[in-house]
């Protein structure tokens, strides 16, 4: 094809975007952002995003059938599951001027994802032992009201995923499709050729299950997760659920006299560390928060200054499904104080204490005074303030932190998701009503997984892996042309167009760039920003060896293959 | 593939719809109904899509270079063209819950088209005279409000089209390219088997210009449109634009006297018809329009009363972009009557009067006696009121018209509109200030046209037309498998088990039904029902004489063929 004819030219001068894959993708025409989170893709992204699709489609064939649903669900469906007003990016859509909604008023949901609509599909269909296990797949566009796009593709409020949904009749049967899925994606990130630096990370299983679902996380400079890898097993974890340990900080050997200070306003950690001269990790923060266990409806928690709260670990251990930070009026009813003054000394009695490990080690610490403008300084276990019986892991975790099981410091580092499976046992099922009919006539329920694969995102996270400074690199298998074909000087021009056709019969997609009316150097600069495979150039120089230079996009020398050896060298 | 792996099944007790496309691919397991006008595409119907799009796709890519737009889009590109308010199928996208809402209230645009996206992104990277011709597609999602959708696929409010869109520098290129996508549109209808039924149809050019637009026009026993054609010419017509003269109809000879009839409350031409026992054809409807004409704001129109109104041939008449019924404030102005006596008789000075030229040869007519609850019957040219300089055509044609320029019968058809290509010429590119720089500097206007074809609306059409009384017929191009294989008997299991493999790797698609729990009779009725192009069973009857029985769909009688013959017999 001519670059002529892409429709798209390169733009040098587009700005610096909050992402490498939006700066990029954008200066190489590749995408245009239609509005924040809301991209077109241009001929040069389309043909990639086809590509990936394909690669997708051939490894879930395997596994499962293709369909489409559609993006419009009735408000019902997600009333039925009681997610209309909990999803907190769901769009809806409604007629948009008088007219439209003149003769229709009705709203409908723009669907960020199908459990809704997927599982009284199958509901319609298969009812009975014989008809399981089944799996469905989508490739298909997903809306989002993302409060803050961010990300370039990573994080849009219009994107393209592949989202797989399978169906079982036992638990032993969900766990084996599981781990063929598992098998999937790697095949699938095998051929993107991202598949060496992608690892699988235990991550939140939702506030309905205490297992955990699993992504595919891509190693990447700019990620936007933190991975916890365990040295010696490989095992890894999202940040969101990575068992933590901090490391030891060293105490004071003797116990200091308490003292209790009046500081009006001194609130939060950072606050109270400049006004008292103390490090972080020897203060201990008091939160109180409101639960929807019937049980516990409030618990103080503390943790070490240092740290941040983990609300998915705190809920696990109080078995609920949603906490919020208590008000002030439930503050003061705990704790006798304003908010920014709870401490762990002298509680009210009856009201649930966790207390996370790492601050089990201090010694001397500081805690609020659970009294207004109070803080209590060189606090000690035992002294002042009992020493639980158990100690919790409610922290978030942070590098340089041990994995709690075998004491090892983690191995950290950024990753992007590229893939996510999620076990959802019977959540839409059961309030769907989903059974089915076993052998023996009776009605059973039914198990579900859900797997999703962001075609766009992917798109993103290549171009976060495979770029240099000069632009990106793109694999073999997803890149928009195999070769980049560059002509000098007439001869050259005539024997490039001869070539491209040669080189497109023979299977190679061939990107000419016929422009006449830019410098050679401009065309080997957007060559690299573009970044095919390989750049091919023909000229006089070349010709009167017979030959043409080629060089591979991930290499930097390039080197004189004679035309007569061009195929063979090229399919190597 | 085997029938148990396409996860939907035939549901031969499926309610009737209201259209045939509908019933059959819902009773096939085609599609499934989301809610109204918004549909799932099950494995059979998704695999038939894939083929629509990839033969759209192939001529597509001769004349343009794929891209895909969002759906998407933010207010003030509608905004831009004055079309926010003017869409009357516009949707609009926002927050569904307060949680959605909170940290983006937002609304946006869900696209119902692509002009206003198209434009910009065009203008962003095409400017120089050197840029054009170039044409840009997608196959894409779009969304209309429609208000009552209606016959399965062919109106929903959700549906993939391919939309087309060129850009040009001169009218000559414009209407070079316009050929173009025409010989591309009737490349893509001969290879989905329409072509032979497939007619190009003028159709309106919208309120910008007097141009007509032009359909593609499948016939169709329950086509939505009726389609006028010219016998001797073969030209043809959407009913909307087709000019049209009146049949004859026998008049008196002589006139009658005129006579004022009092008859409170009959209202419209039903009614006074039977009242006045008169034949409608007698009788004359007067009409008055308010207009968005400076110089014709009210105007006053008279038909036969067998005719409707055409307001699009009005429109151009008069030259205004919308006009509406007269208010009744406005129709008591100018006939000094209620609404339903108006009448051509004693009008008002100063106000323009249209006539339709069926009433011309009309003689002791009824009209309306512009006086409430006033007839008036044998009115007479000349006579009673005077006879006109010129009569306009302004009705609706009918079947039965003659065509105005040759005086032939049009031959009339029901079709269902399988295509349509548009000539925008500045209506766009004015708007958004969208020019190009000329050889000489000087900045030039850009002609644009688009072009559509509904990828869900074909597969709808072909079932509308390749279907019998047992299920549908599909072409070999688009079916969801080319053979359909059943087995009886064990030895029939195993010789097509081994059979489905022999095929395929023959390049044809098979669907193997393998199921064990329904009769050789019912699997006869559903392959009917699914409707592939090739029916394959094999037997131990058929194998005791090496043979299979295959059926063409499309033919009444299957014969034997050997095993040995059955490739080379599939090829033909």
């Amino acid at each position: 094809m001519k670059y002529s004819q892409i429709f798209t030219k390169t733009d040098k001068n587009a700005k610096q975007y909050d992402s490498v894959n939006a700066t990029l993708l954008i200066k190489g025409g590749f995408i245009d952002q239609t509005m924040s989170g809301v991209y077109t893709f241009l001929p040069l992204g389309n043909r990639i995003l086809r590509k990936i699709e394909n690669i997708v489609r051939e490894e879930m064939d395997k596994i499962g059938v293709e369909i489409l649903m559609p993006g419009l669900s009735p408000k019902e469906a997600w009333i039925n599951t009681g997610r209309l007003e909990e999803v907190d990016n769901l769009f809806k859509v409604s007629g948009a001027n008088e007219l439209s909604r003149r003769f229709n008023s009705a709203e409908y949901i723009l669907n960020p994802t199908h459990e809704e609509i997927v599982t009284p599909l199958a509901k319609k269909f298969r009812r009975s032992y014989k008809d399981f296990p089944f799996a469905l797949y989508q490739i298909q566009t997903k809306y989002r009201n993302e409060a803050r796009p961010k990300s370039g593709l990573l994080r849009g409020r219009e994107f393209i995923m592949k989202d797989l949904y399978s169906f079982h009749t036992s638990i032993e049967d969900f766990r084996e499709y599981y781990e063929k899925v598992k098998q999937s994606y790697w095949n699938i990130f095998e051929k993107l050729g991202i598949k060496q630096d992608t690892v699988l990370a235990a991550a939140s299983g939702g506030t309905f299950t205490t297992e955990f679902s699993h992504e595919f996380q891509t190693k990447c400079d700019n990620g936007e997760d933190l991975i916890f890898q365990v040295p010696s097993t490989k095992e890894a974890f999202n940040r969101e659920v990575a068992s933590s340990k901090a490391p030891e900080v060293p105490q004071d050997s003797e116990m200091k006299k308490i003292e209790y200070k009046n500081e009006p306003g001194v609130i939060g950690v950072e606050d109270l560390c400049r006004v008292f001269n103390i490090e972080a990790n020897q203060s201990v923060k008091t939160l109180i928060f409101e639960t929807d266990s019937k049980e516990q409806p409030v618990v103080i928690v503390a943790l070490r200054g240092d740290y941040d709260i983990n609300e998915i670990k705190l809920m696990k251990i109080i078995s609920c499904t949603k906490i919020r930070l208590a008000s002030d009026e439930v503050v003061k009813r705990v704790t006798g104080a304003k908010i920014g003054y709870a401490g762990i000394v002298n509680l009210q009695e009856g009201v649930p204490v966790y207390l996370d490990d790492a601050i089990e080690p201090l010694i001397n610490f500081e805690c609020g005074g659970n009294r207004t403008d109070y803080h209590i300084l060189n606090v000690n276990w035992g002294r002042d303030v009992e020493k639980p019986k158990k100690f919790y892991d409610i922290k978030i975790a942070k590098e340089g932190d041990l994995f709690c099981e075998t004491n090892e410091v983690y191995d950290t580092f950024k990753a992007s998701e590229v893939g996510n499976i999620f076990p959802l046992f019977d959540k839409f099922t059961k309030v769907l009503k989903y059974t089915f009919i076993d052998k023996d006539g009776s009605e059973k329920p039914i198990l579900m997984g859900c797997y999703g694969l962001g075609i766009t995102r992917v798109l993103g996270v290549l171009v976060e892996k495979c770029h240099d400074e000069n632009g990106i690199v793109w694999p073999y298998a997803v890149a928009p042309f195999h070769i980049q074909l560059l002509h000098i000087g007439d001869d050259g021009y005539k024997r490039a167009k001869e070539l491209e056709r040669e080189l497109e019969t023979n299977g190679f997609e061939v990107l000419w760039d016929d422009r006449d009316d830019i410098s050679a150097g401009e065309k080997f600069v957007d060559a690299d920003l573009i970044g095919c495979p390989f750049r091919i150039v023909v000229s006089d120089r070349t010709l009167s060896q017979e030959s043409v230079e080629v060089k591979k996009r991930n290499e930097s020398e390039s080197s004189l293959v004679a035309l007569s050896d061009l195929i063979p060298f090229l399919k190597v």
